[in-house]
């Protein structure tokens, strides 16, 4: 999407046709910075110390990493090194685990001497097709964006969408998921405004939903978590959207902590509450997502410190909570697939259930039966 | 309440009998530091800048605001600029007038040389009276609290109770309300553990309730506001306590941004949700809380920007949003009494109805009707 009129993606080639860009995501939103990956262990850091994040962008690093280790040494040997290099620097992340067996499927077979075009290659291909999965996502998401801003009274009236976390194009490669049909719908001009949810204790909402959607140009006001449920009782809320980390094939969906909470507050309000998610996020073996999906606990001090922009620029870490206080940290919650209006797929909307799942994912279920 | 041991309230007589003492509540949770209140402006300052908040003790500040400013000149002239002076340092709140008539009711029809003794008098039965309301909000929800332990399996079992913002000793003399119940069984040995929101964006959650509890020695937990609805899923909450800041005669309670939330997880998995309040703070002409309770919209600077401790101890704001990204910040929002399982007031438990209040006070209602 575009940053101050310049159309960019999170991850793309340098001029030099070997390097790799990426944005600092760290450094967001007080300062844009692009960086040049050289080597493996460059893409390893990025991804570990999140200058990159979100499941696809994660795999479309990774994939870059190998192309990297092979312009070095396109061996067997840096082949199963860089492949564990890479898989260890975010262990839970299944696009990572995804993204490099689908590299080590293309180079393995290979003889060493072909081995870093058909990275570079394949890391491409990984990119577009990551692309394609979010934009079409955001073309089936538009037109449940489209048919709220019909019912208006007017043209002019203002579609507002309230969202959670960070689903945008910087945890994608372009478009994003949640963020991609409000993208669609922003170009199409159709009038949207987005609530942004702060989404304590990383606060990817205020570093990086509302800064992409600043430079995009997209209308949005900026909010604390406890907001949401006020907003739409008072009739300020149209429509929800989020992304998911995982899904299960009943549609229960494990997204950002707080997700659940906004939920509740949707249906409460018959707000329709969607989730955007591509298929590979699907556990296809899981049904009861409250019950079985693990909620990864973080560092506390997540939740006690808290970062941001001194007076004079500086950016600085300061202790938010007193010192004698124990704190918990869950990375996640599940909300169950109940409160989910339905879930918009790059091949289209279903309902969040086993039925409106398979109806559309016929392939990926008997896939899954073979496997299981 | 204690501080490592030592009993406080949170406003009393200094030793030279004159000057009132304080908790600078605005270095909390990092520094605790007591004030001396020697003037009129002192008390209208501690009020205004939020060293002092919480509807209770801004009442009992401003009493002694008046006491403090007969000693200085009991004339009538003073008698007006006093009251009209600390009426202005937070107009929207209701006990801040009811403590300021009550002192002019007893003061005005007095002769100027009995007036500063009469007014340290009266200072402190409102002080009293609110100690003594608390703490039969607390002997009331003490044993709801008492009855939930009992159903454990084992006595050892712990009862975890989940509150938001601060509705603790701090807001009012002592005791507090929400809290007041918690003081009273952990007083009595009854297991009890609290989880903490943080309660963005003041951070009351964060900086006083895990403060007060910390400092009396009650187990507790701070969490981000987004956590609530994943550990009532998970079945680690027995128990929802908060305040309200306005109770309308049907039940409906508005409290701080974020109630509202807690309260539909808490019903969505079969969670008591108990709210706790002094009378005086049900609005008896009012009935929809949700149409009618407008909603303080508050500075967006206390969204964009955080305080904590530095390293080095220093005090630090830092902005935690991008600069090109609007924020609002709605102070409150309202609970429908649907969501209520009960009302701990000085009386007694009720349910949140329009039945429940008016059995518990008849006086009120029939007080309210002669009004209307």
């Amino acid at each position: 999407m575009n940053v101050d009129g310049q159309a960019f993606r999170t991850i793309y080639l340098a001029d030099d046709c070997w390097r790799v860009v990426i944005i600092d995501q760290i450094q967001l939103p007080h300062h844009f910075e692009l960086m040049h990956l050289a080597t493996l262990e460059d893409a390893a850091v990025a991804i570990s110390s999140m200058q990159v994040r979100g499941a696809p962008l994660i795999g479309a690093t990774a994939a870059y990493g190998m192309a990297l280790a092979m312009k070095a040494d396109s061996s067997d040997l840096m082949l199963q090194h860089a492949y564990q290099a890479l898989l260890s620097t975010r262990p839970t992340a299944v696009n990572l685990l995804w993204a490099l067996d689908e590299m080590m499927a293309v180079l393995q077979p290979l003889p060493e001497a072909q081995r870093e075009l058909a990275a570079y290659a394949q890391a491409a291909i990984i990119c577009d097709q990551d692309v394609a999965i979010c934009s079409s996502i955001g073309d089936h998401g538009h037109a449940i964006i489209c048919d709220i801003w019909k019912e208006k009274q007017s043209a002019s009236d203002v579609v507002n969408i309230l969202t959670h976390c960070n689903a945008g194009w910087l945890a994608t490669v372009d478009w994003g998921t949640a963020l991609s049909p409000i993208y669609k719908a922003h170009d199409a001009g159709i009038p949207v405004h987005v609530w942004v949810d702060e989404t304590r204790p990383r606060n990817q909402g205020f570093n990086l939903t509302a800064w992409e959607l600043a430079k995009h140009g997209v209308p949005h006001t900026i909010i604390v978590d406890n907001v949401g449920g006020h907003l739409m009782q008072q009739g300020q809320v149209d429509l929800c959207i989020v992304g998911t980390d995982r899904t299960t094939r009943t549609g229960d969906v494990c997204n950002k902590i707080g997700t659940y909470l906004k939920a509740l507050a949707a249906d409460d309000n018959d707000i329709p509450f969607y989730v955007a998610l591509p298929s590979p996020t699907i556990d296809w073996t899981m049904s009861d997502g409250v019950k079985d999906i693990p909620i990864e606990e973080r560092d506390a001090k997540e939740v006690t410190h808290v970062s941001g922009l001194t007076d004079d620029g500086r950016v600085q870490t300061v202790r938010v909570a007193g010192e004698h206080s124990p704190a918990v940290n869950y990375g996640f919650d599940v909300t169950p697939a109940r409160l989910v209006t339905g879930l918009i797929t790059e091949r289209g909307v279903c309902a969040a259930t086993e039925v409106g799942l398979a109806a559309l994912f016929p392939d990926k279920v008997s896939q899954a039966c073979a496997n299981g």
